[in-house]
Protein backbone atom coordinates (compact mmCIF):
# COMPACT_ATOMS: atom_id res chain seq x y z
CA UNK A 1 0.00 0.00 0.00
CA UNK A 2 1.17 3.58 -1.15
CA UNK A 3 1.68 6.34 1.35
CA UNK A 4 -1.73 8.36 1.39
CA UNK A 5 -1.49 11.20 -0.86
CA UNK A 6 -0.73 14.57 0.83
CA UNK A 7 -2.58 17.56 -0.50
CA UNK A 8 -1.81 21.45 0.74
CA UNK A 9 -4.21 24.07 -0.39
CA UNK A 10 -3.50 27.76 -0.64
CA UNK A 11 -5.53 30.37 -0.01
CA UNK A 12 -4.24 33.83 -1.34
CA UNK A 13 -5.22 37.33 -2.94
CA UNK A 14 -2.86 38.80 -5.38
CA UNK A 15 -3.10 41.98 -3.55
CA UNK A 16 -1.13 39.99 -0.99
CA UNK A 17 2.62 40.27 -1.21
CA UNK A 18 3.01 37.71 1.33
CA UNK A 19 0.47 35.50 -0.17
CA UNK A 20 3.06 35.74 -3.59
CA UNK A 21 6.34 34.86 -1.11
CA UNK A 22 3.77 31.26 -0.03
CA UNK A 23 2.50 30.97 -3.71
CA UNK A 24 6.46 30.65 -4.87
CA UNK A 25 7.58 28.56 -2.11
CA UNK A 26 5.02 26.08 -2.63
CA UNK A 27 5.39 26.08 -6.30
CA UNK A 28 9.07 26.21 -6.54
CA UNK A 29 8.65 28.06 -9.49
CA UNK A 30 11.81 30.43 -8.84
CA UNK A 31 14.37 27.45 -8.28
CA UNK A 32 12.79 24.94 -6.40
CA UNK A 33 12.23 25.12 -2.74
CA UNK A 34 12.16 22.85 0.43
CA UNK A 35 8.89 21.28 -0.72
CA UNK A 36 9.50 20.50 -3.64
CA UNK A 37 13.14 20.66 -4.08
CA UNK A 38 15.91 17.69 -4.31
CA UNK A 39 12.83 15.01 -2.90
CA UNK A 40 9.96 14.48 -4.32
CA UNK A 41 7.29 14.26 -2.78
CA UNK A 42 3.80 13.25 -3.60
CA UNK A 43 2.01 16.41 -2.56
CA UNK A 44 -0.43 17.60 -4.75
CA UNK A 45 -1.10 21.28 -5.05
CA UNK A 46 -4.55 22.84 -5.30
CA UNK A 47 -4.66 26.40 -5.83
CA UNK A 48 -7.54 27.90 -4.24
CA UNK A 49 -8.51 32.14 -4.96
CA UNK A 50 -9.30 33.33 -2.08
CA UNK A 51 -10.55 37.20 -1.71
CA UNK A 52 -8.22 38.75 0.55
CA UNK A 53 -10.85 40.47 3.22
CA UNK A 54 -8.28 41.75 4.81
CA UNK A 55 -7.71 44.73 2.00
CA UNK A 56 -11.40 45.00 1.57
CA UNK A 57 -12.90 44.26 5.02
CA UNK A 58 -13.54 48.61 5.61
CA UNK A 59 -14.27 50.25 2.13
CA UNK A 60 -16.17 47.02 0.40
CA UNK A 61 -17.95 46.13 3.31
CA UNK A 62 -21.07 45.60 0.68
CA UNK A 63 -19.37 42.59 -0.79
CA UNK A 64 -19.59 40.34 2.19
CA UNK A 65 -23.38 40.50 2.55
CA UNK A 66 -23.49 37.17 0.85
CA UNK A 67 -22.41 35.78 3.92
CA UNK A 68 -25.07 35.23 6.44
CA UNK A 69 -22.56 34.52 9.25
CA UNK A 70 -20.35 37.08 8.58
CA UNK A 71 -22.04 40.44 8.29
CA UNK A 72 -20.79 42.32 10.98
CA UNK A 73 -17.19 41.67 10.01
CA UNK A 74 -14.57 40.88 7.05
CA UNK A 75 -13.76 37.01 7.40
CA UNK A 76 -9.94 37.41 6.97
CA UNK A 77 -9.88 40.61 9.03
CA UNK A 78 -7.19 40.03 12.29
CA UNK A 79 -4.63 41.66 10.01
CA UNK A 80 -7.10 44.22 8.28
CA UNK A 81 -5.74 47.79 7.61
CA UNK A 82 -9.19 49.08 8.21
CA UNK A 83 -10.94 47.56 10.77
CA UNK A 84 -14.40 45.75 10.09
CA UNK A 85 -16.22 46.98 12.77
CA UNK A 86 -18.42 49.90 12.56
CA UNK A 87 -17.51 53.26 14.08
CA UNK A 88 -13.60 51.88 13.96
CA UNK A 89 -10.78 53.54 12.77
CA UNK A 90 -8.15 52.33 11.46
CA UNK A 91 -5.75 51.42 14.48
CA UNK A 92 -3.33 54.25 15.59
CA UNK A 93 -0.17 51.41 15.30
CA UNK A 94 -1.11 50.56 11.58
CA UNK A 95 1.06 52.99 10.36
CA UNK A 96 4.14 51.16 12.56
CA UNK A 97 3.02 47.73 10.19
CA UNK A 98 2.61 49.45 7.28
CA UNK A 99 6.24 51.07 7.79
CA UNK A 100 7.37 47.31 8.81
CA UNK A 101 6.21 46.06 5.90
CA UNK A 102 7.77 48.36 3.40
CA UNK A 103 11.19 47.82 4.96
CA UNK A 104 11.09 44.04 5.03
CA UNK A 105 10.21 43.64 1.80
CA UNK A 106 12.93 44.27 0.16
CA UNK A 107 14.65 42.13 2.42
CA UNK A 108 12.36 39.51 1.58
CA UNK A 109 13.05 40.23 -1.66
CA UNK A 110 16.65 38.75 -1.39
CA UNK A 111 15.56 35.79 0.63
CA UNK A 112 13.03 34.32 -1.63
CA UNK A 113 14.59 35.30 -4.83
CA UNK A 114 11.16 37.16 -5.76
CA UNK A 115 10.98 40.45 -8.02
CA UNK A 116 8.88 41.90 -5.12
CA UNK A 117 8.67 46.06 -5.04
CA UNK A 118 6.22 47.70 -3.32
CA UNK A 119 4.14 49.87 -5.00
CA UNK A 120 4.17 53.60 -4.81
CA UNK A 121 1.31 54.32 -3.04
CA UNK A 122 -0.03 50.73 -2.19
CA UNK A 123 -2.11 51.56 1.43
CA UNK A 124 -3.93 54.37 -0.73
CA UNK A 125 -4.39 53.49 -4.52
CA UNK A 126 -3.96 49.92 -4.75
CA UNK A 127 -5.87 48.94 -1.23
CA UNK A 128 -8.73 51.48 -2.26
CA UNK A 129 -9.09 49.68 -5.54
CA UNK A 130 -8.60 46.11 -4.47
CA UNK A 131 -8.83 43.04 -6.09
CA UNK A 132 -12.21 41.55 -6.53
CA UNK A 133 -12.22 41.48 -10.24
CA UNK A 134 -8.81 40.34 -10.92
CA UNK A 135 -9.40 37.10 -8.18
CA UNK A 136 -13.11 36.83 -10.02
CA UNK A 137 -10.96 36.49 -13.08
CA UNK A 138 -8.91 33.98 -11.54
CA UNK A 139 -11.87 31.84 -10.08
CA UNK A 140 -12.74 31.68 -13.58
CA UNK A 141 -9.62 30.23 -15.14
CA UNK A 142 -9.60 28.03 -12.24
CA UNK A 143 -12.82 26.37 -13.03
CA UNK A 144 -12.00 26.11 -16.78
CA UNK A 145 -8.69 26.08 -17.15
CA UNK A 146 -7.05 25.52 -13.88
CA UNK A 147 -3.39 24.67 -15.53
CA UNK A 148 -3.14 28.18 -16.23
CA UNK A 149 -4.21 29.85 -12.96
CA UNK A 150 -0.47 29.52 -12.00
CA UNK A 151 0.69 31.99 -14.56
CA UNK A 152 -1.58 34.48 -15.15
CA UNK A 153 -1.81 34.57 -10.90
CA UNK A 154 1.75 35.40 -11.06
CA UNK A 155 1.60 38.01 -13.97
CA UNK A 156 -1.04 39.60 -12.03
CA UNK A 157 1.16 39.81 -8.69
CA UNK A 158 4.00 41.10 -11.28
CA UNK A 159 1.66 43.99 -12.28
CA UNK A 160 0.89 45.26 -8.97
CA UNK A 161 3.85 44.06 -6.95
CA UNK A 162 6.67 44.29 -9.46
CA UNK A 163 5.88 47.12 -11.48
CA UNK A 164 3.63 49.42 -9.55
CA UNK A 165 0.71 48.42 -12.37
CA UNK A 166 -2.73 48.79 -12.22
CA UNK A 167 -4.84 45.83 -12.05
CA UNK A 168 -8.53 46.36 -12.11
CA UNK A 169 -9.20 47.95 -15.59
CA UNK A 170 -10.36 44.99 -17.81
CA UNK A 171 -7.23 45.80 -20.67
CA UNK A 172 -4.89 45.46 -17.46
CA UNK A 173 -6.47 42.11 -16.45
CA UNK A 174 -6.50 40.76 -19.91
CA UNK A 175 -2.73 41.89 -20.57
CA UNK A 176 -1.88 39.86 -17.43
CA UNK A 177 -3.54 36.86 -18.78
CA UNK A 178 -1.94 37.25 -22.20
CA UNK A 179 1.47 37.51 -20.78
CA UNK A 180 0.75 34.73 -19.26
CA UNK A 181 -0.15 33.24 -22.46
CA UNK A 182 -3.81 33.11 -22.82
CA UNK A 183 -4.74 33.99 -26.23
CA UNK A 184 -6.69 37.26 -26.56
CA UNK A 185 -10.01 35.87 -27.36
CA UNK A 186 -9.42 32.83 -24.47
CA UNK A 187 -8.99 35.74 -22.02
CA UNK A 188 -11.78 37.74 -23.28
CA UNK A 189 -13.65 34.88 -22.51
CA UNK A 190 -12.78 34.65 -18.96
CA UNK A 191 -13.41 38.52 -18.83
CA UNK A 192 -16.96 38.23 -19.13
CA UNK A 193 -17.42 35.79 -16.62
CA UNK A 194 -16.15 38.34 -13.89
CA UNK A 195 -19.63 39.62 -13.60
CA UNK A 196 -21.72 36.24 -13.86
CA UNK A 197 -23.58 34.42 -10.52
CA UNK A 198 -21.42 31.24 -10.90
CA UNK A 199 -18.10 32.31 -10.45
CA UNK A 200 -19.16 34.81 -7.86
CA UNK A 201 -20.63 32.66 -6.09
CA UNK A 202 -17.34 30.35 -6.68
CA UNK A 203 -15.24 33.10 -4.81
CA UNK A 204 -17.84 33.10 -2.17
CA UNK A 205 -17.68 29.39 -1.63
CA UNK A 206 -13.70 29.16 -1.20
CA UNK A 207 -13.76 32.33 0.79
CA UNK A 208 -15.81 30.60 3.02
CA UNK A 209 -13.50 27.29 2.73
CA UNK A 210 -11.27 29.49 4.17
CA UNK A 211 -12.55 30.52 7.00
CA UNK A 212 -14.55 27.33 8.33
CA UNK A 213 -10.46 26.24 8.14
CA UNK A 214 -10.25 29.06 10.50
CA UNK A 215 -8.56 31.32 8.68
CA UNK A 216 -7.51 35.11 9.38
CA UNK A 217 -5.39 36.31 7.27
CA UNK A 218 -3.43 35.39 3.73
CA UNK A 219 -1.91 33.57 2.31
CA UNK A 220 -3.53 30.58 4.34
CA UNK A 221 -1.84 27.22 3.69
CA UNK A 222 -3.75 24.01 4.43
CA UNK A 223 -1.82 20.80 4.79
CA UNK A 224 -3.54 17.23 4.54
CA UNK A 225 -1.02 14.78 5.92
CA UNK A 226 -1.70 11.24 7.41
CA UNK A 227 -5.57 11.76 7.80
CA UNK A 228 -4.73 14.99 9.83
CA UNK A 229 -5.66 18.58 8.81
CA UNK A 230 -3.45 21.64 9.73
CA UNK A 231 -3.99 25.53 9.18
CA UNK A 232 -0.64 27.47 8.37
CA UNK A 233 -0.99 31.30 8.26
CA UNK A 234 1.71 33.14 6.56
CA UNK A 235 4.54 33.29 4.37
CA UNK A 236 6.82 32.62 7.45
CA UNK A 237 5.49 29.25 8.29
CA UNK A 238 6.88 27.24 5.49
CA UNK A 239 9.81 25.80 7.29
CA UNK A 240 6.92 24.70 9.31
CA UNK A 241 4.92 23.10 6.93
CA UNK A 242 8.17 21.26 5.63
CA UNK A 243 8.59 19.51 8.98
CA UNK A 244 4.71 18.69 9.09
CA UNK A 245 5.41 17.40 5.22
CA UNK A 246 8.17 15.28 6.73
CA UNK A 247 10.28 17.30 4.14
CA UNK A 248 13.94 18.54 4.80
CA UNK A 249 13.39 22.65 4.87
CA UNK A 250 16.20 24.29 2.21
CA UNK A 251 15.32 27.59 2.52
CA UNK A 252 12.65 29.41 0.10
CA UNK A 253 15.23 29.01 -2.65
CA UNK A 254 17.40 25.55 -1.61
CA UNK A 255 21.20 25.93 -2.61
CA UNK A 256 21.72 23.34 -4.63
CA UNK A 257 18.97 24.12 -7.01
CA UNK A 258 19.60 27.82 -7.20
CA UNK A 259 23.38 27.11 -7.81
CA UNK A 260 21.95 25.15 -10.96
CA UNK A 261 20.25 27.96 -11.95
CA UNK B 1 41.46 45.84 10.50
CA UNK B 2 38.39 42.96 12.04
CA UNK B 3 35.08 43.35 10.91
CA UNK B 4 33.04 45.61 12.03
CA UNK B 5 31.14 44.01 15.64
CA UNK B 6 27.33 42.83 15.05
CA UNK B 7 24.48 43.35 17.71
CA UNK B 8 21.62 41.69 18.29
CA UNK B 9 19.01 43.53 20.51
CA UNK B 10 15.94 40.93 21.46
CA UNK B 11 12.86 42.57 23.37
CA UNK B 12 10.81 40.63 24.60
CA UNK B 13 8.18 39.50 27.50
CA UNK B 14 7.80 36.64 29.57
CA UNK B 15 4.37 36.37 28.99
CA UNK B 16 5.12 36.01 24.92
CA UNK B 17 5.21 32.66 24.02
CA UNK B 18 7.02 33.48 20.28
CA UNK B 19 9.03 36.11 22.03
CA UNK B 20 10.27 32.20 23.77
CA UNK B 21 11.19 30.94 20.44
CA UNK B 22 12.85 33.87 19.20
CA UNK B 23 14.66 33.90 22.36
CA UNK B 24 15.89 30.43 22.31
CA UNK B 25 16.76 30.71 19.04
CA UNK B 26 19.04 33.83 19.20
CA UNK B 27 20.75 32.41 22.18
CA UNK B 28 21.05 28.41 21.27
CA UNK B 29 20.42 27.64 24.82
CA UNK B 30 18.61 24.32 23.55
CA UNK B 31 21.11 22.57 20.94
CA UNK B 32 22.42 25.60 19.12
CA UNK B 33 20.80 27.18 16.56
CA UNK B 34 21.47 28.37 13.09
CA UNK B 35 22.66 31.89 14.59
CA UNK B 36 25.51 30.78 16.64
CA UNK B 37 25.81 27.03 15.27
CA UNK B 38 28.62 25.31 13.49
CA UNK B 39 30.24 28.48 12.64
CA UNK B 40 30.98 30.78 15.21
CA UNK B 41 30.14 34.68 14.27
CA UNK B 42 31.38 37.40 15.66
CA UNK B 43 27.64 39.03 17.26
CA UNK B 44 27.37 40.01 21.06
CA UNK B 45 23.95 39.58 22.40
CA UNK B 46 22.06 42.34 24.19
CA UNK B 47 19.13 41.19 26.15
CA UNK B 48 16.75 43.88 26.69
CA UNK B 49 13.93 43.16 28.78
CA UNK B 50 10.45 45.14 27.19
CA UNK B 51 7.19 44.73 28.68
CA UNK B 52 4.24 43.54 26.23
CA UNK B 53 1.98 45.72 26.26
CA UNK B 54 0.22 44.29 23.55
CA UNK B 55 -0.67 41.80 26.56
CA UNK B 56 -1.70 45.13 28.81
CA UNK B 57 -2.73 47.86 26.63
CA UNK B 58 -6.78 47.51 27.44
CA UNK B 59 -6.77 46.32 31.31
CA UNK B 60 -3.36 47.90 32.28
CA UNK B 61 -3.88 51.27 30.35
CA UNK B 62 -2.54 53.42 33.71
CA UNK B 63 1.05 52.08 33.32
CA UNK B 64 0.64 53.81 29.69
CA UNK B 65 0.45 57.54 31.56
CA UNK B 66 4.23 57.49 32.02
CA UNK B 67 4.91 57.73 28.13
CA UNK B 68 3.49 61.21 27.11
CA UNK B 69 3.35 60.39 23.50
CA UNK B 70 1.76 57.40 23.94
CA UNK B 71 -1.54 58.50 26.43
CA UNK B 72 -4.24 57.13 23.82
CA UNK B 73 -2.45 53.69 22.70
CA UNK B 74 -0.08 51.07 23.79
CA UNK B 75 2.90 51.11 21.98
CA UNK B 76 2.87 47.59 20.71
CA UNK B 77 -0.50 47.09 20.01
CA UNK B 78 -1.04 46.14 16.59
CA UNK B 79 -1.11 42.18 18.21
CA UNK B 80 -3.39 43.38 20.94
CA UNK B 81 -5.68 41.42 22.39
CA UNK B 82 -7.66 43.78 24.00
CA UNK B 83 -7.59 46.87 21.39
CA UNK B 84 -5.81 50.18 23.15
CA UNK B 85 -8.49 52.53 22.08
CA UNK B 86 -10.84 53.34 24.35
CA UNK B 87 -15.03 52.33 23.02
CA UNK B 88 -13.11 49.41 21.64
CA UNK B 89 -13.75 45.58 22.64
CA UNK B 90 -11.96 42.91 21.56
CA UNK B 91 -11.64 42.30 17.53
CA UNK B 92 -14.62 39.88 16.46
CA UNK B 93 -11.70 38.06 14.76
CA UNK B 94 -9.52 37.62 17.71
CA UNK B 95 -11.10 34.53 18.77
CA UNK B 96 -9.96 33.00 15.54
CA UNK B 97 -6.17 34.08 16.01
CA UNK B 98 -6.12 33.07 19.58
CA UNK B 99 -7.42 29.36 18.58
CA UNK B 100 -4.76 29.69 15.44
CA UNK B 101 -2.04 29.94 18.41
CA UNK B 102 -3.26 26.90 20.31
CA UNK B 103 -3.39 24.72 17.63
CA UNK B 104 -0.08 25.69 16.11
CA UNK B 105 1.79 26.40 19.23
CA UNK B 106 2.28 22.23 20.19
CA UNK B 107 3.65 22.09 16.21
CA UNK B 108 6.37 24.47 17.02
CA UNK B 109 7.24 23.36 20.23
CA UNK B 110 8.46 20.08 17.99
CA UNK B 111 10.14 22.28 15.69
CA UNK B 112 11.77 24.37 17.80
CA UNK B 113 12.45 21.72 20.76
CA UNK B 114 11.04 24.07 23.37
CA UNK B 115 8.87 22.75 25.84
CA UNK B 116 5.98 25.47 25.36
CA UNK B 117 2.83 24.56 26.05
CA UNK B 118 -0.42 25.99 26.24
CA UNK B 119 -1.70 27.58 30.09
CA UNK B 120 -5.33 26.17 30.22
CA UNK B 121 -6.36 29.83 30.54
CA UNK B 122 -4.30 31.76 29.19
CA UNK B 123 -6.10 34.40 27.62
CA UNK B 124 -8.49 34.70 30.89
CA UNK B 125 -6.08 34.59 33.52
CA UNK B 126 -2.91 34.85 32.12
CA UNK B 127 -3.48 38.17 29.92
CA UNK B 128 -5.29 39.75 33.17
CA UNK B 129 -2.79 39.09 35.40
CA UNK B 130 -0.07 40.23 33.06
CA UNK B 131 3.66 40.33 33.61
CA UNK B 132 4.77 43.84 34.73
CA UNK B 133 6.09 42.83 38.48
CA UNK B 134 8.21 39.74 36.54
CA UNK B 135 9.34 42.46 33.46
CA UNK B 136 10.19 44.82 36.41
CA UNK B 137 12.47 41.85 38.00
CA UNK B 138 13.88 40.86 35.02
CA UNK B 139 14.74 45.12 34.70
CA UNK B 140 17.01 44.90 37.93
CA UNK B 141 18.77 41.60 37.30
CA UNK B 142 19.43 43.27 33.87
CA UNK B 143 20.69 46.26 35.84
CA UNK B 144 22.70 44.66 38.34
CA UNK B 145 23.65 41.10 37.28
CA UNK B 146 22.85 41.06 33.49
CA UNK B 147 24.73 37.57 33.39
CA UNK B 148 21.61 36.18 35.32
CA UNK B 149 19.16 37.50 32.92
CA UNK B 150 18.92 34.27 30.30
CA UNK B 151 18.60 31.99 32.85
CA UNK B 152 15.50 33.74 35.29
CA UNK B 153 13.43 34.90 32.06
CA UNK B 154 13.70 30.80 30.69
CA UNK B 155 12.79 30.15 34.30
CA UNK B 156 9.69 32.36 33.99
CA UNK B 157 8.60 31.00 30.70
CA UNK B 158 9.26 27.91 31.72
CA UNK B 159 6.45 28.67 35.08
CA UNK B 160 3.66 30.14 32.40
CA UNK B 161 4.53 28.66 29.20
CA UNK B 162 5.51 25.14 30.39
CA UNK B 163 3.96 24.08 33.56
CA UNK B 164 0.73 26.87 33.46
CA UNK B 165 2.35 28.25 36.66
CA UNK B 166 1.55 31.89 38.11
CA UNK B 167 4.39 34.68 37.88
CA UNK B 168 2.63 37.51 39.47
CA UNK B 169 3.25 36.23 43.29
CA UNK B 170 6.16 37.44 44.66
CA UNK B 171 7.05 33.77 46.16
CA UNK B 172 6.66 32.09 42.63
CA UNK B 173 9.49 35.22 40.90
CA UNK B 174 11.38 34.09 43.41
CA UNK B 175 11.04 30.81 43.33
CA UNK B 176 11.89 31.13 39.45
CA UNK B 177 14.98 33.29 40.40
CA UNK B 178 16.05 30.44 42.96
CA UNK B 179 15.71 27.53 40.21
CA UNK B 180 17.91 29.98 37.63
CA UNK B 181 20.57 29.53 40.64
CA UNK B 182 19.89 32.99 42.62
CA UNK B 183 20.36 32.63 46.57
CA UNK B 184 17.27 33.71 48.24
CA UNK B 185 18.99 36.78 49.41
CA UNK B 186 19.58 37.72 46.00
CA UNK B 187 16.37 37.06 44.79
CA UNK B 188 14.57 39.00 47.61
CA UNK B 189 16.99 41.58 47.04
CA UNK B 190 15.30 42.52 43.40
CA UNK B 191 12.01 41.93 44.11
CA UNK B 192 12.55 44.69 46.46
CA UNK B 193 13.27 46.36 43.83
CA UNK B 194 10.28 46.17 41.52
CA UNK B 195 8.63 49.34 43.19
CA UNK B 196 11.93 51.75 42.73
CA UNK B 197 11.91 54.44 39.85
CA UNK B 198 15.23 53.32 38.83
CA UNK B 199 13.56 50.01 37.62
CA UNK B 200 10.18 50.95 36.42
CA UNK B 201 12.27 54.28 34.60
CA UNK B 202 14.46 51.55 32.84
CA UNK B 203 11.77 49.02 31.75
CA UNK B 204 10.15 52.19 30.31
CA UNK B 205 12.74 53.49 28.75
CA UNK B 206 13.44 49.90 26.90
CA UNK B 207 9.79 49.37 25.54
CA UNK B 208 10.34 53.13 24.52
CA UNK B 209 13.91 51.68 22.56
CA UNK B 210 11.73 49.30 20.81
CA UNK B 211 8.78 52.12 20.16
CA UNK B 212 11.91 54.58 18.40
CA UNK B 213 12.77 51.39 16.59
CA UNK B 214 9.39 50.83 15.17
CA UNK B 215 8.35 47.93 17.48
CA UNK B 216 4.70 46.88 17.30
CA UNK B 217 4.74 43.27 19.09
CA UNK B 218 7.01 41.59 20.56
CA UNK B 219 9.40 39.52 19.97
CA UNK B 220 11.47 42.39 18.22
CA UNK B 221 14.89 41.48 17.50
CA UNK B 222 17.05 44.64 15.94
CA UNK B 223 20.09 43.66 14.14
CA UNK B 224 23.16 46.13 13.65
CA UNK B 225 25.08 45.12 10.67
CA UNK B 226 27.60 46.66 8.85
CA UNK B 227 26.61 49.57 9.78
CA UNK B 228 23.15 49.51 9.17
CA UNK B 229 20.62 48.66 11.55
CA UNK B 230 17.27 46.55 10.64
CA UNK B 231 14.13 45.98 13.20
CA UNK B 232 12.59 42.29 12.71
CA UNK B 233 9.31 41.23 14.17
CA UNK B 234 8.54 37.75 15.03
CA UNK B 235 10.15 34.27 16.10
CA UNK B 236 9.68 33.59 12.21
CA UNK B 237 12.12 36.14 11.04
CA UNK B 238 14.89 33.88 12.39
CA UNK B 239 15.86 32.51 8.65
CA UNK B 240 16.04 36.33 7.64
CA UNK B 241 18.23 37.43 10.64
CA UNK B 242 20.35 34.63 9.38
CA UNK B 243 20.56 35.94 5.80
CA UNK B 244 21.51 39.18 7.16
CA UNK B 245 24.06 38.08 8.69
CA UNK B 246 25.52 36.10 6.25
CA UNK B 247 24.98 32.83 8.11
CA UNK B 248 23.46 29.59 6.80
CA UNK B 249 19.98 29.40 8.79
CA UNK B 250 20.16 25.93 9.66
CA UNK B 251 16.90 25.61 11.32
CA UNK B 252 16.10 26.62 14.79
CA UNK B 253 17.73 23.33 15.80
CA UNK B 254 20.75 22.72 13.28
CA UNK B 255 20.84 18.66 12.66
CA UNK B 256 23.99 18.40 13.63
CA UNK B 257 24.01 19.83 16.85
CA UNK B 258 20.73 18.23 17.33
CA UNK B 259 22.36 15.08 16.93
CA UNK B 260 24.79 15.67 19.48
CA UNK B 261 22.56 16.14 21.99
Amino acid sequence: MGRAPRILELFYDVLSPYSWLGFEVTRGSHGGSGLQGPVQIPTSLEYEAAIAACFNGWDHKRQWSGFPSLRTSCPLSTNCLYSPLPGNKPLAMVPRKGQYMFKEIPLLKQLFQVPISVPRDFFGESVKKGSVNAMRFLTAVSMEQPEMLEKVSRELWMRVWSRDEDITESQNILAAAEKAGMSTAQAQHFLEKIPTEPVKNKLRETTEAACKYGAFGLPTTVAHVDGKTYMLFGSDRMELLAYLLGEKWMGPVPPTLNARL
